[in-house]
């Protein structure tokens, strides 16, 4: 019988432990980015924090399998049994050049089915947290249900280089998206996108290419809510395969899909 | 003989007052947003934040002229005497849909010349400071004099919308750009992209319709920290005069205007 609430004991404090480790980098980070090129640096942070964890979830559930960014985890593609989905840094660019905007992702999964996610803003201590089924809480606080919006009264989420190029909508389509919502805003970390989409912040939020550990946690979420996930098709997103993303509240991810993205 | 240190005293208070007010605002916000049109509600608080500023500067200065977004200030065309520029909620779609991501800006000019500028996130109670000619801080710590950066390294801020269609410069020349450089972020308040390009966090910001409440402050901040403050032609701002900006850092800023804005 899975202990969750001892789990999510141990997550919760791996989260603040993790963050404390992140906040001694950040000084070694500002000291070596003048010395060498920055990207190499922070890979390291990212691989640190995810060794963090699954050296802490393999010590503790030595059962369980794990999935990690930075291939500390398993390689594996079934979901028997409890899976760990975890994004250590999502949101690299952003913590490399703003140290701000990138948060810790992790989604557990139990034969495919979600039970847990944290989206964690490190530097402004924000937790977004789904027992699915049992609820959603923004730090301590239940998070409402989302409510119906319209696209011209509706903001998108959406990285400027996907109304450019890409290969899976007409931008033409994309473009006439933006046109008609009131703004578009970008934030460049896709589990906070996830979460601003959760409790509304943004209306939507449009991907072209995610990793698993990019949504695991936030899929959850924002169905917990009575969002709807799915590709930039309108289908369902398999747990252990990258894809378009598309989320959205219920009202509006069917007058995008039918108005804009499968026109 | 003007006293600048009472001055900033004044205004540091005020803005930790209207901080309180506009958070006493955020329930009331939530509570209007579902009866009427959201768009209406926060116009009032816009109003009333400004109105809460012209007061207590007409009170205590009564001789300095005030813009502000709101039109409780002055018509003016000139930069004589002391000129606040003020924008007491920049960012007001945010304001209204997220409750973060906006901020007051206050820029204090005398003869046309700037004094003091003011960027307050009042969220995060961040207060980006510049007194010009003496420093610029980030709430209590000086900031670092900008860097140069190249655009395969850049984070360009810029909105989607100018991507699709703007009168200014070729949307072909803005999907270069965008493509070129690393990555593209869109906040949505001009006066909190300009604190960003300030520390480092975003390299240029570019937007083809500012006002000058949206500029009056973040202008000099930058200016002080030795990035460089332009139309996306290259010309220099009119302080009383709404345009195009371009925001950054000055190896930076050379290279885009020359490869992509001037092209």
């Amino acid at each position: 019988m899975t202990n969750w609430k001892q789990i999510d004991t141990y997550v919760r404090q791996w989260l603040k432990e993790a963050r404390l480790r992140i906040f001694d980098s950040f000084q070694k980070t500002l000291d070596i980015q003048t010395k060498s090129d920055r990207n190499d640096l922070v890979t390291n942070i990212d691989k640190e924090t995810e060794e963090f964890f699954t050296k802490n979830i393999a010590a503790n559930f030595p059962d369980h399998h794990i999935v990690g960014e930075e291939g500390f985890g398993d390689t594996i593609d079934k979901t028997e049994g409890i899976l760990w989905i975890i994004d250590p840094i999502d949101g690299t660019v952003n913590f490399v050049h703003q140290q701000r905007n990138f948060a810790i992702s992790i989604g557990i999964y139990e034969n495919g089915k979600g039970r847990l996610g944290y989206i964690y803003d490190v530097v402004h201590d924000e937790l977004y947290f789904v027992e699915s089924g049992k609820g959603a809480y923004f730090n301590d606080t239940p998070i409402a249900k989302m409510a119906d919006t319209k696209v011209s009264d509706a903001i998108i989420g959406i990285n400027s280089s996907w109304l450019i190029a890409n290969r899976h909508i007409p931008i033409s389509n994309l473009h006439a998206l933006v046109r008609d919502s009131r703004a578009a805003r970008s934030i460049g970390a896709a589990s906070l996108e996830f979460a601003y989409v959760a409790t509304g912040r943004l209306d939507a939020y449009i991907s072209m290419r995610l990793s698993p550990w990019d949504f695991a946690a936030g899929r959850l979420l924002v169905e917990e809510l009575g969002g709807v996930v799915t590709t930039v098709k309108g289908e369902l997103l398999q747990t252990l395969k990258s894809s378009t993303v598309f989320v959205s509240n219920k009202g509006l991810h069917e007058e995008i899909l039918k108005q804009y993205l499968l026109k």
